[in-house]
This record gives C-alpha cells, structure tokens and sequence, in this order.
C-alpha cells in the first residue's frame, strides 16, 4: 500500500518535477520525474497532472526548473509561455507561472506558492470542522482532496480534519460521471486515508438521503459569483436540491480564489461543452448507438439560496451571501496573514 | 439498419421461440432461436430476454414450444417448472407460464398472451397522448420501450404514440447507471422510432431542467403502493424530487398488474441491492479502487405525493390516489374490454 506521502500530486526533486500519473489511479500509484518543457507540458496536457491548484503548484516548479536548464532568457521565456498554456482554463497555472516569472528567486517562489496552498488547505480544514458531527454520515461528489490541490484538499481536507479530530466520518462518495472522479480518486484519498467510504452511482444520492441517514453534503467548487451561485461539476445542483428536499445542509468548500468578485450571478457563467465520447464510451467501449447526440455540460450552477454556507480560509461565509461575500473581497492577502 | 420489425424481443417462429439478444444491443442486433428447454432458460438467465413483460411473453411461447417437443407429461411438467424458475423475481414469468399450464391450447393461449400485451401497451399509450404537449421536450430514465415488454412498451409507448400523432416529441435520456439501460437500450429505440433524442449522463438531469426546458418527465415502474408510492430503477426518485423543485409534471406509466393492491405504501417495499461489481467496474474493467465498499439499491422509492399522475390501460390516475388506486382495483379484466 502507498504511504500518505506517496500521493503528493507534485513535488520539487532538485533535477526534475516529480509527480503522481493521475490516469493511472487508483490502481497503480506510479510517479513520473518531468525534466524538460516538453514533459512538464505533456504532464498537463494529458492530465497527468490535474485539478487547478495542483496544476498552478506542478507549473511554478516547472518554470524554476526551466530557468536552471536554459540559460538563454528568450529561449526561457518561450518556454516558460508553452507552460502557461499547456491548459488554458486553469486560472491557477497562468497566476502562479507569472508569480514565478517575477520573483528574484524561482525556486523560492515555486516552493512558497505550494507552502501557501499547504497553509490555506489547513485554514480551510479548521474553518470547517465545527461543521461536521461526530460519527457524520457525509455526501460528497467529485474529486476534492489532496492530489488535486498539492495540499490537504477542499472538501476533503475538512473531511480529514474530521478523521483526525477523532470525529470518524462515514463518506458516502457519488461515482461522478462522466469521469468517475468519485470512483477513481475521491473514493481513493478516502481509502488512504482511513476513513469509512461507501461508493454509489450518481442516481443513489436521493435514496441515500432518504434511507441512509445522510446527516450533510460538501462539495467543491469551481466558481462562485457575488450572490453564492456555484458553479461545480455535473451533478452537483441536482444534489443541492435533493439536500434541500431533505433537510440536509449543502457545504461548499473553496478558498477565495474560486470566488469571482466581478461576476453578479451565476447567469453569467458560461457552461463548458465537453466530448460526446466521454459519455458515448466507457474506456474505449462504446455504450451508445453510434452517432447519438449528447449533452454534456461539464459543471452546473447551484443557487447561492441552495448553500447553507461556505467554507474558506478565512472562516465559514454564511448567508446573506449579497454582504458577506462582499465582506470576504475586502480580507487581506492570505499570505499576510501566515 | 434494423428494421423496427427486426426489434420484437420475442416471436414464435413455428418450431422455436426467436429472441433478440439484447445484450449485444446497440451495436449488434442479432436474433436467436431457442429451441430446447436449455436454450429457453438459458436466454431468460444471462439477460439475454430482459423486461419484465418481455420475459412473461418469452416463458409462455417457450412452454407452448415445450408440449410440442416433450411427449411425457412428467418430463414436460419438470421442464415448464425449470422455465417459471428462471427468473424468480420477474412476476409474469411465473403468471405467464401457469396461465399457458392451464389452457387446453397452450400455443394459442401463449399468443394470446402476447395480443394482451400489445393491447394493453396501445391502450396506456392512448391514454398518455393529451399529457404531451406538441413539440414536448421530454426526459426519461431507464428503458420502458418495446424490447422491455413485447408490446409497444409503457412510457416510452407513450412518447411513441405522440410522435406518431405528429407531436415531434424531444427525449432527454438518461444514460441511468450502473447498467446503462438508457444508453444502450433506449437511445437505440429512440433512434429507430426516428425520434429526437438526446442522451446524458444522470447528472445532467438537473441541469436539463434548469435550461433545456423540460416540459415534463415519463418513466415505467417495477412496483406501485395503493398509496401511488412508485419502486423504479435506482434514480426515479431524485427525478421526481428535481421535477417537483422545477414545477415540471412527473409522469408513471404502468399497467394495473404493476400495482400492488394489497401494498399501503412504498414503505413496505423492499430494497434489492445488487452487486458491487456493476458500481466497481466497467464493462470488465476496473474502475474503483479494490475492495471498495458499495451501496447499489436497485431502485428506489418515490412517494406518490411527487407523481403527477399514472398512465394505465384504463386511463389516466390522478391524486387523491387513495381513492382512484382503490378504483383501478376494483376494474373489470382488461382482456374482458379489447
């Protein structure tokens, strides 16, 4: 069995980026050593690496690295961009690469950005636990945890915290298709963790919240606007409106990178589109007629009226969400604050 | 392609009883022709024959097959109890084989059978026609056409007959996991009705009612309580629940054998869970860690407050159902009206 440390998603190992080949999981736990542009960018691009701040961590090693191995500024910069871009949609990788690229020190700067997330994962954690019960009977959907952060994970991390507060929480993990993130990586983390899972398709949630004594849902989240509308993957307004059918409360954990200032209401979150295949094949199986359309949105907005709170580094935000995530805007800079 | 002749999931065929192996289903569609009382059972056990009415239909030519070729009565008496026992859960097997053991003219009560089913499907889809508005876009789970019931099927019957009726109906389709019946068994039905459908993963379905204007929901139903509380495949109820949340009608089409009379309510029903494997794999492969705890109900229970209505061969059953389910009791033998 892998040790705990064996899930690092990404780790500095002086000549090279070492990381964890999430394609691979859960049945084979293998990490791979990036030590060229063209590695780090194909880590990215096949997923290797994956989930937004574990991207953002694997990229500002990636360029410290790069800035040892090419002396030539230009030659440097060029591919210091390949990175930037190797996954346009991961607001993380962009920032943190040109956090890298400022700095005097690379390395140092690549090492404080994953100490950040480490710390911020933590306040996350702690800023969650007063939520859990003891003995909790937990929903969750996705993937949250530690290899998609390079720290201890969102809504998974407040989960651990749980474990190790002694409060041994029950998970009960939805597969998440398409890409059963649930099935391959939540249920996983859960396992290595030692923690109670119980894993079910994504269409056993209502029953589950019916008969099986769900005592509270938490998810991630990959956007939230001013009025605490939450863009999350498929699925989870479904489980939001179950869990308000049911009485259960709805946790979003996410720092307050996710929360987008600018953005008034969910309305305006544009929905990602993804492959019909994801949906069509299973593992290069078909399971659909040929030619059959699809539907396949990526995420979906809860409601902020369906959250009961959010979890963040600097505390749980409760509604009214119009003041209090404007109240989150205006906090220091979490750095400052460790 | 496929004629939709060429999808009657079962016929009598003169010295044989030929099925259509939905397993193989979408990508081959091939008949077979069983011919001995191996065969028959054979056919009924590996799913090859799969829907409750399909498989009553199945059982009755299979035994009629069977006084043909058995001249013992002994022999043949084993060998009609070896079929009834096939699928011990499937209640019209076992009505469907006692009803052919006890006609002076087995092959002429067999198909006589099969007039019933294809009768009482038209008469449930007329009854369902006025509740499609035209150009309806339409959601649905699980498989409840044609190839599940020897007829024309029970919701998707409906949406057929709404096509036919110039309605151009749209089919939201549910890919319903673990054992994808929606996908593999429904789009394909869809398509070969020439009917405009769109397949998701179960997920979605929240999302679709959110923004792809969902006029209403249809689905079958293995069980239904004198109280309208409805057992269906793994995810009906969180349908239901999302419907009533989106103010969007949910419809149960089902023929009075369905409804269990002496049942007060959903809460007597009980729970099937199935194997873990149709969660933990895929099609063979692995797609959960090893050793994964699973929760796999086969269905679930949604109470009747949340169904709109029941579409039967009687007509259409709305609330107060403690009253028209009572009604629906005490109607005359449908086969005594066609």
């Amino acid at each position: 069995m892998p040790t705990p440390h064996d899930l690092c998603p990404v780790t500095w190992d002086g000549d090279a980026v070492r990381y964890l080949d999430q394609r691979r999981l859960p049945h084979d736990v293998r990490h791979e050593r990036a030590r060229s542009v063209e590695e780090i960018e194909a880590a990215i691009k096949t997923l290797a690496v994956r989930g937004a701040p574990a991207i953002g961590v694997f990229g500002a090693y990636g360029v410290a690295l790069l800035r040892d191995l090419i002396a030539d500024d230009e030659a440097f910069r060029a591919a210091a961009q390949r990175v930037r871009e190797a996954r346009p949609t991961a607001v993380n990788l962009a920032w943190a690469v040109d956090r890298v690229l400022a700095a005097s020190n690379m390395l140092a700067e690549a090492k404080e950005i994953h100490r950040e997330q480490i710390a911020m994962d933590e306040a996350m954690a702690d800023a969650g636990l007063d939520l859990i019960p003891k003995n909790a009977r937990i929903l969750t959907h996705c993937n949250t945890g530690p290899i998609a952060t390079a720290g201890g994970g969102t809504a998974l991390g407040v989960i651990v915290a749980a474990q190790r507060a002694g409060k041994k929480p029950h998970v009960f993990v939805d597969e998440t298709r398409p890409l059963l993130q649930g099935a391959r990586l939540t249920y996983f983390e859960l396992q290595q963790a030692g923690i109670d899972a119980t894993l079910q398709v994504d269409g056993a949630a209502a029953i589950a919240m019916q008969r099986q004594h769900i005592d509270l849902v938490i998810v991630g989240a990959d956007r939230i606007a001013r009025n605490g509308d939450t863009a999350n993957k498929i699925g989870t307004y479904g489980l939001a409106v179950l869990a308000a059918h049911h009485g259960i409360p709805f946790y979003v954990a996410a720092p307050r990178s996710t929360f987008d200032f600018a953005m008034r209401s969910g309305d305006e979150i544009h929905i990602e589109e993804r492959a019909p295949e994801e949906v069509t094949a299973f593992g290069g199986t078909p399971v659909a007629p040929t030619g059959a359309a699809v539907y396949n949105p990526a995420f979906d907005v809860t409601p902020g009226h369906l959250v009961t709170a959010f979890i963040t580094e600097y505390g749980v935000v409760k509604p009214p969400y119009a003041e209090t995530i404007a109240a989150l805007e205006l906090r220091p800079r979490f750095s400052a604050l460790i």
